[in-house]
């Protein structure tokens, strides 16, 4: 059931840099990074039916059996055999890695390690697409901008001519953005600690911006004030505990819903007054924007095909695999959405 | 925009002895209590044109005006104008009572103050239903059984097949049991302290009990066991912060939605980790089980002309309306579930 990819572009993300520094737990070393990318498939092996050499692909960090009680299921997209799993270092199969030097293993990351000119990845977790899709733009799909837009579109819904809250103004912030411009929101309300990133949220559909350290005030009830109750839908992004506190409680009672994206440290504690539940408010929380990977990211670049989602104004860098390390330090000093990294050449 | 009713059944609900026993607030006395009930239009004032003399009603303790946004919203039933206000005691018209003796104010209670021959009520809080419908049996829809099969069927919306855990098995509780059994859930597990509710509960569809004092470990871990992963769905009917916590972290990663019903102590604070969320599990309030008292409630009725919803196997007792302190002495003692008060004879 295993796949070996050439890798054609991939980029960078925050989970990849977060890992990268190890700082929260025991660390599998050595090991290949990179989740983010699109390639072409170089062989198949046993089991393999879906693909053959030269489909274009997308490698997911999470995967689809399509067998299990999740993949059978219409609402949830965390597959159990193919879940993310970040201490996993080795094949499924064999519990072996396909990666070696000197006779020493080197170890897989979330079944994808994009970082090297071909990888090995479970068919599970490709995504067979449009071989006509440009793969140094589509290769942003594979994650967080797919997990921001799905978070919108799947989950919260919004409908036409509706309000929206995004928390954080990244990469995943500005795809959910996107998600609500592509539902026709008429506000859609970035937050973020970080004015300089308000101007470039425009282009995502952002109509106003609010900064919470401009204010008293928490910044829930700003948003209340602005919008006479509350916004119809809001997405966290960030992963910060009283984002997503503000992120719930600054939705309309009686409709409001707020999707939580952002991935919380391991010891954070939402916190709330059940009277904010019970005045009908619906708080989610959303994996992979609950696209399924094999199912349905075939329609996510679909949609990019289409031009009704455009994908050109989240790179804003390009790098050739040998000066990866620039692509960190962009990331480290938060400049830029996507780098792109070309692995030829 | 208001009706006179002549009340020929009430019952006796929880929320009449949280206040009559007034231990949380600065009280309005004298009151008349009373808010589940049936009765007969006697008279309508200026602006009423949905309501003549002797149509059958249901008054609800929220509203319904038909024109906030609320009301024009297809998700919420907290009408701005009408939602329950527990310390108002006058009618919103001129801010007077309707109820006096010797020429002093006797303040109403949630709009409707049915522990009366005759009472005001605003239009918006009269549901007008089938003139065939049993007042005696339908009286108990104005309220708790109403809020409980609502929160099953209009909130967490079981499918055929799938298991629903109920916390709380007084009527509200039962009343969202029989919403799964309605909704042809295969698995109905009640959890309640008070072990003597279960054998009664198999009539409610009631299939497995959980006494949580009968476990050393948190009754979510024994029920996500008992299930193999969680619930498809869990309904809160106890108001108990901690059965808030175990009723959201006992249902089912990907899919599973927990619906909040029971009113929780002004200083309650939900808390869990944020990553019960993002595994794809929903957390919703409802109010009055979603339902719009005038535009929904006639359906509810219509459930048990039917012979779908039934209601017989919720009335333990019955007395006349002189002797209502029995309803109170009973409902102290945790005895029946609901009483019939005859206005009559």
């Amino acid at each position: 059931m295993e796949v070996r990819l050439k890798i054609l572009f991939t980029s960078l993300c925050h989970t990849d840099v977060f890992f990268w520094e190890a700082k929260a737990q025991d660390s599998v070393f050595p090991r290949i990074f990179g989740h983010e990318a699109a390639g072409i498939v170089e062989s198949v092996g046993e089991g393999v039916t879906e693909l053959a050499p030269g489909d274009h692909v997308l490698p997911v960090f999470t995967g689809e059996c399509k067998e299990c009680a999740h993949c059978k299921s219409e609402e949830s997209n965390m597959c159990s055999l193919l879940r993310i799993n970040t201490d996993r270092g080795v094949m499924l199969n064999d519990g072996q890695t396909r990666f070696s030097i000197n006779g020493k293993p080197i170890y897989h990351f979330v079944g994808t390690s994009t970082f090297s000119e071909y990888t090995v990845v479970h068919v599970g977790c490709l995504a067979k697409i449009n071989p006509l899709a440009p793969l140094d733009k589509v290769c942003i799909l594979s994650c967080g901008i797919t997990t921001g837009l799905g978070a919108t579109l799947n989950v919260a819904k919004p409908t036409k001519g509706s309000s929206v809250a995004i928390f954080g103004l990244g990469a995943v912030g500005l795809g959910a953005a996107e998600g609500a411009r592509l539902a026709g929101a008429s506000r859609i309300i970035g937050v973020d600690f970080n004015s300089s990133r308000f101007e470039g949220a425009k282009k995502f559909g952002v109509t106003e911006f609010v900064n919470p350290k401009d204010y008293k005030k928490p910044v829930q009830e700003v948003i209340v004030e602005m919008t006479d109750g509350g916004v119809d839908r809001s997405v966290e992004c960030t992963g910060n505990t009283n984002a997503m506190i503000s992120a719930f409680e600054c939705v309309h009672d009686g409709w409001g819903v707020a999707v939580l994206v952002g991935v919380p440290h391991k010891d954070a504690e939402f916190k709330t007054h059940p009277m904010n539940f019970l005045n009908e408010r619906t708080l989610k929380g959303t994996f992979f924007g609950n696209y399924k990977p094999r199912s349905d990211l075939p329609s996510v670049v679909e949609m990019y095909m289409k031009k009704e989602l455009e994908l050109e104004k989240f790179i804003t860098h390009e790098v050739p695999f040998s000066e990866i390390n620039k692509a960190f330090e962009l990331m480290l000093k938060g400049e830029g959405l996507r780098c792109i990294i070309r692995m030829e050449g």
